[in-house]
């Protein structure tokens, strides 16, 4: 069942209920400690201080973040352990920042490719950088193949980085409901391959770092070490679909009104594509499940409209606040600057999305 | 041909040529001078108001906006004339931001029922607030039908508000690249239909207006005599594809910087959802095209990697900086907080993106 909200909000709102949140972090991190695997949440998802804040209170390692903007926005909130899952190009202004970043907090980068990690060695000057090798485990975005990560590690290491190990994000495991228990075992046997080849490179890995919610708890056995979900302290209703999350694990939903009732057959709520982006896996019909309406989709999206087709009879009132569980929790909370924070169907609290739009 | 951006950009990057832009506006002006047509641009396009001084220095009577948070942003900027063309529910904490901004600025408001008529008028008590009626010309979204809006219209004077006349948005010209010429006739008509029922029901209409880029110039004739078109300032590749726009005319990119070619046969760059959303008509490929590498779309797009697919040979290096042009500009722009401004190549200003994120 999703949680409760305040009738009386201002919409589109960003509405998170933060005991739903507190156990969704709970969970993850004593899954994590069960199986002996450390916790390095992918900050992307919320981008907020105050989510990071309580998954560090549950023993989460550190923080994964996807840009150097991130990584300076949690820095600036005190957050000192931070790997950028990203093939960060250090040219230009980047250099003097990664720098800057470096002398201040435990940092840590990906790298794909021997230039990078020149350019990586070259911007770290006199300070020890630590890297990650990414791999490829099948998604065919970034990240050499397993076998060709010793080969880069060595290299890394003759430039001075400081090699901690290899990662890779198995974002195939998106591509169908059916996917994750397949992918887990894709994600968890490259990175054994590739943890095998930087052994062979004589550069052992001290991390082995797999990181997506839908494999997370698959995935996380020796010689997997780390596991780096993000969506899963709100999942969405692709996680719902993945099987990852259930309707008792949503997080947060997007508050939208009925503002109008012309046209037959349909309501138009106030969240479109502004609010709800255009994400949509192929395997999902519709823009979001709105929960006060029999869970049906939101059919088709304009900016600011969201229709959404309703049985025979009367339609709900105008002014009819619904609950809406986006399709891609990530993206969303990105077109936001607060979130809306409510327990037990009253709001408590507003956070900042302190990291939105950080992209650089 | 699209315009030149600077090497040297820190990426992904919103960069918006301003010859190009000041073109568009004049020439958009121009047009709807000889037509003898009000123009009162959409603002939601750029939510920028460096934009929208240089439309009024042109002539547009004013700015249409989508939301009561855009209509404020406007109005803190010393702009005094403001369309909400949306089907605002003046309720809550809404009644009385309406109210403050009535009383400081020319404000009118859409309706398409009489129940959000009612909260209007009670939300501008003694202040005269001007409505016009949204009729639905065949997108099926908001608005009552042609026929109906006389009724609704005497209904808005009963209450007390100021009835100005008509309004609609075309938006099914977007559904494929045949159909703004079939749907700007369907506007005009309707609108025409809509005039003539006001006229019966002894209401008048002082305006006609319709709205989007695609039948702009080609509705815009009597009964019509305002047009809201939005995009045109800066167009995109789905203006491009509907024949409303030259690649001469785009005078926006994304410029990104690819990342990384670890995977063969394709690059990988720093824009993804997050800088290009994830928005794409059913009658386009991939999600903006890379101007840069022969015009091929991305062809998926992660929250921080766009994948572009490259033909044999060696990849671009690493480092090199694409200029893509977006499926849709006007959710792009909401995902950034500052435009970088240039002219003949150069970095010449930079903007905010002053109305980002205002939805309520």
């Amino acid at each position: 069942m999703t949680f409760a909200i305040p009738e009386d909000l201002e919409t589109p709102a960003l509405v998170v209920d933060v005991d739903v949140l507190e156990r969704n972090i709970a969970t993850m991190a004593e899954r994590m400690r069960e199986r002996g695997v450390r916790l390095r949440p992918h900050a992307k998802t919320h981008k907020c201080h105050e989510v990071a804040s309580r998954q560090l209170e549950q023993g989460a390692a550190g923080l994964t973040v996807a840009s150097l903007g991130e990584a300076e926005a949690f820095a600036a909130r005190g957050f000192e352990d931070l790997f950028v899952a990203y093939p960060l190009l250090a040219h230009g202004p980047k250099a003097a920042r990664l720098r800057s970043l470096l002398e201040r907090v435990r940092l840590s980068v990906g790298v794909d490719s021997l230039e990078s990690a020149r350019l990586l060695a070259e911007a770290a000057g006199s300070e020890l950088l630590t890297v990650l090798v990414e791999i490829d485990s099948g998604l065919r975005r970034t990240g050499v193949s397993p076998e060709a990560a010793g080969d880069l590690a060595r290299a890394c290491g003759d430039l001075g980085l400081d090699v901690a190990g290899v990662f890779t994000h198995a974002g195939h495991s998106y591509r169908e409901p059916s996917a994750p228990a397949v992918v887990a075992i894709e994600e968890h046997d490259a990175l054994a391959a590739a943890s095998e080849s930087l052994r062979l490179s004589g550069v052992p890995a001290r991390t082995v770092s797999a990181g997506s919610t839908p494999t997370a708890l698959r995935s996380a056995s020796a010689p997997v070490n780390e596991e780096r979900p993000g969506t899963y302290v709100f999942n969405d209703r692709q996680q719902v679909g993945l099987g990852s999350a259930t309707d008792d694990q949503v997080a947060l939903v997007v508050a939208s009104t009925v503002v109008s009732t012309a046209v037959t057959g349909q309501v138009v709520i106030d969240a479109g594509s502004k609010a709800l982006t255009s994400d949509k896996p192929a395997w999902l019909n519709g823009h979001g499940a709105v929960v006060d309406l029999d869970g049906v989709p939101v059919g088709s999206l304009n900016e600011c409209h969201g229709m959404v087709a309703i049985a025979d009879g009367p339609p709900p009132p105008l002014g009819t606040v619904v609950r809406v569980v986006p399709n891609h929790v990530c993206t969303v909370v990105n077109l936001f600057d607060t979130y809306e924070v409510v327990s037990n169907g009253k709001l408590v609290d507003r956070w900042p999305v302190t990291a939105r739009g950080h992209l650089i």
